[in-house]
Parts: structure tokens; C-alpha cells; sequence
């Protein structure tokens, strides 16, 4: 396994990391970046934090805009951010829409050609991604939380309901809710899954809640009502579902916030100390 | 006197804003950001922090990656953000090189041609961005603070050496401090002003120290010593020139540190503790 050090840079006193490594879900080099606080660069073992981000975000996206290292540095928690899709698989049109294959891999395993090969960003983010870096750096494999934004909630809440095991604590932050009655959830499903309506259910938060799914502990969910795709993320749905089903999720509205980071800014604060609180409480 | 709104966004109970008007100092269209903490947006009349950008940044940059939000936001200040360059001005080649042109204004009024017609950031940032969003904004036009990074510490060295009575304070990430010295302000100089030397001395930060310029109060700078870019930099040239006259600036740097934004998020918290201090103290 090599993985390459792209480059680091010092960051409240912990350091910044961006890696590449020949990922085996991916059959490609995949990037990533990393935060180590600065606990773990004196080999303390600490819990970790991983990030999913949106459409046509990348590795270096929720790092960089969303605050999140200063708080991860005052707690002593790293952070994984990985890429939001493969890159230069060679499939024909990976690149031609926003919203499907490159910077769109909603993170699930494609079982359709010719995306199935290389499209296996549920693999990659919840197993191989995991493991790779808990192997380089001292996370703690039992302290992991998971945040997503947008198409990365979606990402994160599949994490969570379908792999509780995998992930102690869950935040979101304007996610994709019911991606199986939109726009964006359908195109993509169409192409990953083809026919196999089986599959659209088994990726769709909404509908594994409803089928009894359960997370590992509250989801806290942040929602903007200014949010330009609010019709699209369908916060709602998830909510009658969790509420069928006695789930436990918080959900907290905006007046004034709209999609982007300048809104996951302003809370990101909130979500480390819901983090903070069930990965070292 | 049009502006027009690009767009906004609700951030820390506030607004982050992008505008674009016709500057009448670059003869083109020009965009900002503006963050508008919540007492501005009911009316109070608040101090405001004008922040330049360094090579290749633009208007969003500075405002997105260096934290400065959360803080301006904790002490109701406003927040001022220029484009590091006019744009579109139809000048040939503006845009062939990442350290010439579009990007690379370097906050001086050009005086040769090309570039003399529309190049003129020194007069766009110290006049008429000020006057337009203090007529636009309950920004205090007694109480305005100048920080820059990189090519942009050396625009807010310059404002604050040749116009302190503009500025109450400033400071600087990793400035240029003596450009007339170095490939990146010789090829700009040689490009803006042509064989005018005596502008070079006057667009020189560390000569305008040694002239006799006085800045308003202490600069403050940070500096990383991992900053790939140490030696373009030369901050022991404006150390030398402050200590021989008797200037105030404190200086501090910081091992492990390099020149980008993880850098800059790590001490904003610091730049804005200075400001509050000069402008609300």
C-alpha cells in the first residue's frame, strides 16, 4: 500500500495532510485530506471525524470552508475528508454533468455498467477509508463520527442507518433526504442502479428509516429555510419517517440560511460539540 | 451610481454580500464582498475591516477561507473584501500570467501604459471602496482596519504608510515587504511603472519606512517559516528599516507555518484582538 503525501501544512498546531493511495473499491488513485490535532502527532490515539461533501466539492472543500479545524484542534479530534467521487475512471462522460459521476458519486456502490467498476464510494468511505487511515495515524476505530453536507448528509445518513456499527456519532447539514422522488437522486440512481428498484430503497434515507433502519444515537440534522434546493432535499420526509418510527433525530431550521458554507460555518461549531459529546463524553 | 447585488447569504446572524458596480478608478466593473454583522443590518454604525487578498485570490477568497467571519461577527465589525486586481479591462495578455494582470493588481496605481488606464487598485481600494460602501453601509469611515496577506500586506503596508490618516489599524499575514527587491515586484513595477523608479521606492514598503513614513499604529505580523515563499518575502528588510526609525511593529512567527490559509485561520482570531483593540478600545 503506498500512499503519497501531496502536501501538508501546519494548522492550529496540528497539521493539515493531503494524501494519495491506489484505492482497491476505486480502482483508482484516490485523494484525500486529513487534519491531525496536535495530540495525535505526539501518537495520542484520538477520535476521528469524517466529512462528506456536495456536488462538485472535492477533498479539500469542507476542510478549507467550513471552520471545522479550528474546533477539531481545540477538542483533539482528527478529521478525514475524502474526494466525492472517483476521477479519471475513463468512463465515457464521467466529466460532462455536474451532478453525475465526477463530484457526484452520492456516495453508494454502482451495480449498473459502466459505472459499477469504479462508482464505490459507499465501499470506499465506510470500509477501505476507515481502515486506510486508521492504519497511518492514531484514530481511534471505536470513536468515529461522521458529518455530511448535501449530497454528503445523504452519503453520511446511508453511513448511519446502514453500518450503525461503523459510526458513534452522525451530524448533517442540509441533506438529501428522499433521493429516490428527486431530480438529482433519481438521475443518478438511474444510471448507478439501472433497473434495480431494490437498490433504489436501499439508498434512500427516507426509506430506510422507514424500513426500520436505526441509527447509532441522534442524528442532528441543520436545515436552512432560505436553501435555494430546499424542494429537492425534502427535510420533512425524513422527519414523518423518524417520527413513524420513534428514530431519534434533532432537527434545527434556519430563518435566514440558505445552501452553502457560509451556512455550515455558522453552525459547524454546534455539530463538533454534539460530536465532542458522544465520541469523548 | 449602480450596485448591483450578486448574491447574499445569512452567515454568523449576519450577511455576507457580493456586489458589482462600475468603479470610476478602473474604468470597468468591479466586484467585492461585504459581511454585514448583525448590528450594521439594524442600523448601528459599526467599524469596518477592509481585507486584501494575495496572487490569484479574488473577492470571495479571503472572506471564505480565513475564518474571519466568526470573529468580525463576535465584535460587530464589518468586513470589506476588494478583488486582488480589475478584470475584463481588454488589456492583451492581462490574463497570461498568474503574477501580472487579472489577479495580480498589486493594490498600486499603474503609470505606464498598458496598464496605466485601468490598473489603478491603490486609488480603488484606498478612496473609492471606502467612500462606496461607507455611503452604501453604517461602516464608520473613522474607524476602518486594513489587513492583507502576501501581495495584499503589501497593499495594506502601502495604504497604511502613505495614508495613515485612512486607516486606524492593520496588519499582515506574510507580506510582501520589499518588493522593488524581488522577481514578482520587479516584473510588476517594470510592467506598471515602467523606468519611473522613483514609484518603485514609493510602492516599496521597506523604503517607505526608511523615508520616513509612519504608519497610524503597530503592525502586526505573522510570519510562517515553513513559507515556501520566505525569501520573495523579506520580512527581516522591514524589521531592519522599523527598527531604524523607530517605527512600531510587532512581529511574530510562527516554525512550523507556511503561506496559505491554514496559516492565516490559525491567527485571524489574533489580527481581529489587534483591530478591536485600535478601533472599539
Amino acid at each position: 500500500m503506498t500512499v503519497t503525501t501531496l502536501s501538508e501544512h501546519a494548522c492550529f498546531d496540528g497539521v493539515v495532510r493531503f494524501l494519495e493511495h491506489q484505492s482497491s473499491e476505486l480502482g483508482v488513485g484516490a485523494k484525500l485530506g486529513v487534519f491531525l490535532p496536535q495530540e495525535a502527532l505526539s501518537g495520542k490515539v484520538v477520535p476521528v471525524i469524517h466529512v462528506l461533501a456536495g456536488l462538485t466539492a472535492n477533498y479539500e472543500t469542507f476542510l478549507i470552508k467550513s471552520n471545522i479545524i479550528r474546533f477539531a484542534a481545540q477538542h483533539g479530534i482528527g478529521v478525514v475528508a475524502p474526494d466525492t467521487s472517483p476521477r479519471n475512471t475513463g468512463i465515457e462522460g464521467e466529466d460532462k454533468d455536474y451532478d453525475l459521476g465526477s463530484g457526484a458519486g452520492f456516495y453508494v456502490d454502482a451495480t449498473a455498467e459502466p459505472w459499477s467498476k469504479h462508482y464505490r464510494m459507499e465501499s470506499y468511505v465506510g470500509k477501505e477509508l476507515p481502515l486506510l487511515t486508521e492504519s497511518l495515524f492514531p484514530f481511534d476505530a471505536t470513536r468515529r463520527g461522521i458529518i455530511g453536507h448535501s449530497m454528503g448528509g445523504m452519503g453520511a445518513l446511508i453511513q448511519a442507518l446502514r453500518y450503525p456499527e461503523r459510526w458513534k456519532t452522525v451530524s448533517v447539514f442540509a441533506p438529501i433526504c428522499a433521493p429516490s422522488r428527486i431530480p438529482w437522486g433519481k438521475k443518478a440512481f438511474d444510471a448507478y442502479f439501472g433497473g434495480d428498484l431494490q437498490k433504489w430503497e436501499e439508498y434512500d434515507p427516507t426509506i430506510l428509516l422507514e424500513n426500520g433502519y436505526k441509527p447509532p444515537s441522534t442524528i442532528l440534522l441543520d436545515q436552512g429555510l432560505k436553501d435555494q434546493y430546499l424542494a429537492d432535499l425534502k427535510p420533512d420526509a425524513l422527519v414523518a419517517a423518524a417520527q413513524q418510527t420513534g428514530q431519534r433525530l434533532q432537527v434545527r431550521t434556519h430563518e435566514a440560511y440558505d445552501h452553502g458554507y457560509w451556512f455550515i460555518q455558522s453552525f459547524i461549531h454546534d455539530h463538533i460539540e454534539h460530536h465532542v459529546k458522544g465520541l469523548k463524553g
